[in-house]
């Protein structure tokens, strides 16, 4: 294959990584507490999938990643401030993500949830901020808007986790599972494609493919988080492996067995691939994506 | 004085809950237990202070209640997440509000930090609504929108929070306090009024004659919160009285006296309320309510 995948993550990576830097409040702004927490948390070596699809997104457009950076670096905030929450007693009681303590261990659960919020409340900031200056046409910025609060609201990712809360433990209908995973990692990693394709002013049909692809992938990367779950271990997740059989939670491999899992998510990495063909050659660091959501290994 | 504002408030009060019903999910949107809690802490009788500041705040400046009402309601939303996060047991532990049982006490921490999240998210959804059809021209979105962002989050009502929080239980400095009361509650009320006007087309003269009422406004409203934690009764006031105390909580009243919050309370009434003379007439419903705000007993 011809497509560095390795050379262009680690290019958006920095890129994400130092927009981040700039797009959030100092460390020591008041309160400091605070916006050392949102800190913590942001910069705690995530993969920045979600931002990294926004880009590629725009990219299998025509787009650059450069006119997308701010909602990219919004889309992480999302992602990272549902982690918070996530982890938090109420909720998943983790103590580690990523290898390192959970926010609620450093900061205390008050300032947790108070971090979490902040991010929230913050990526909206930054996707307005998108459109700062004039440079660009004020036509789209209600659409993108829309598209990251279903994603991101109680008809997507609180949705899937507030099925999940409540299933813990219970046996659940395999619909049920579904609906968790296409709502709970699904849903913004889906609409992360179709709002860096919606910046670069994607036609609609570009867009449907777009969709298409990114609900598969999406679907897959939470399968995947499953089959990693069961297999994984504390050195390669940086959480506590197991943990989601310990709490009782359904999962996709406890449902359909490790055999079925593996399967489906190859399944739907292809043909989310497949519906890329009529974007050509742009469309390639999301074919490479695909494949990476598929076969990491953390 | 000519002006009922008894009948203003009513009538007011009424179009925004009929439009938060609209605004809100059903109850029965799946999953229905995370859109009854959502709806359990937005109907539970609430003054709607803040949306009614939004409708207040665009009439002052020949505006209409019918253009505004989708971001009175975001406010709403807003404030409403914020009370439901607030009462959590990791923060200030409050069993009632409004004289009901907080929503982890009926819904479980879990779900009540969910809602409050959904809440959040999706006030942000109707600040987008509000532009929905192309009726209104989109040029003021960005600004409108950096406004709630900014009274919304860290550098506003989080930050507030973050630092009540933290000062619980310690002696802090009067310009902590200060700090704590113009954020946690003054900078969204500050907020409500601008956005109002800013969606009617207001003049920057106008705006900022509005910025300095919301500003003396929104910390008078603290001040009175205090007074009335220091001097209620759980009939009155729908939840524990004397709780700031209790859980030894800075309070302007425990730093200067009854007497002298009242006064100061009086004081920035006065001067919220010249600040407006240059808008005439329009203005009467926010001279209204600063009195409201100023001589409420709950």
């Amino acid at each position: 294959m011809s497509f560095d995948l390795e050379a262009y993550l680690v290019e958006r990576r920095c890129a994400v990584d130092e927009a981040l830097e700039r797009a959030l409040p100092p460390a020591d702004a008041y309160p400091p507490r605070l916006h050392e927490a949102m800190r913590y948390s942001v910069f705690a070596g995530g993969k920045r999938l979600r931002p990294i699809l926004v880009i590629a997104g725009a990219e299998a457009v025509g787009g650059r990643m450069g006119d997308v950076l701010p909602t990219a670096c919004a889309f992480e905030l999302i992602h990272t401030y549902s982690l918070i929450h996530d982890d938090l007693p109420a909720m998943d009681d983790d103590d580690y993500r990523r290898g390192r303590p959970t926010s609620h261990r450093v900061f205390g659960e008050a300032m947790a949830i108070l971090a979490g919020d902040a991010l929230l409340t913050h990526a909206f900031g930054l996707v307005v901020a998108n459109f700062a200056g004039g440079t660009r046409p004020l036509g789209v910025l209600p659409e993108v808007l829309s598209e990251i609060v279903a994603a991101a609201g109680s008809p997507g990712m609180i949705g899937g986790q507030a099925v999940d809360v409540e299933s813990a433990g219970n046996v659940v209908a395999p619909e049920t599972l579904e609906y968790i995973h296409t709502h709970k990692t699904g849903a913004l990693i889906g609409a992360a494609v179709r709002v860096g394709a919606l910046l670069a002013g994607a036609s609609r049909p570009a867009l449907e493919a777009l969709s298409r692809y990114g609900t598969r992938v999406g679907l897959t990367f939470q399968i995947v988080d499953d089959i990693l779950d069961v297999e994984g271990s504390l050195e390669s997740l940086g959480k506590t492996a197991g943990s989601d059989r310990r709490k009782r939670k359904v999962t996709y491999p406890g449902y359909h067995g490790l055999e079925a899992s593996r399967a489906r998510a190859a399944a739907l990495t292809r043909e989310g691939q497949a519906a890329l063909t009529a974007l050509g050659p742009a469309a390639e660091p999301l074919v490479a994506l695909a494949d990476f959501a598929l076969n990491r290994k953390a």
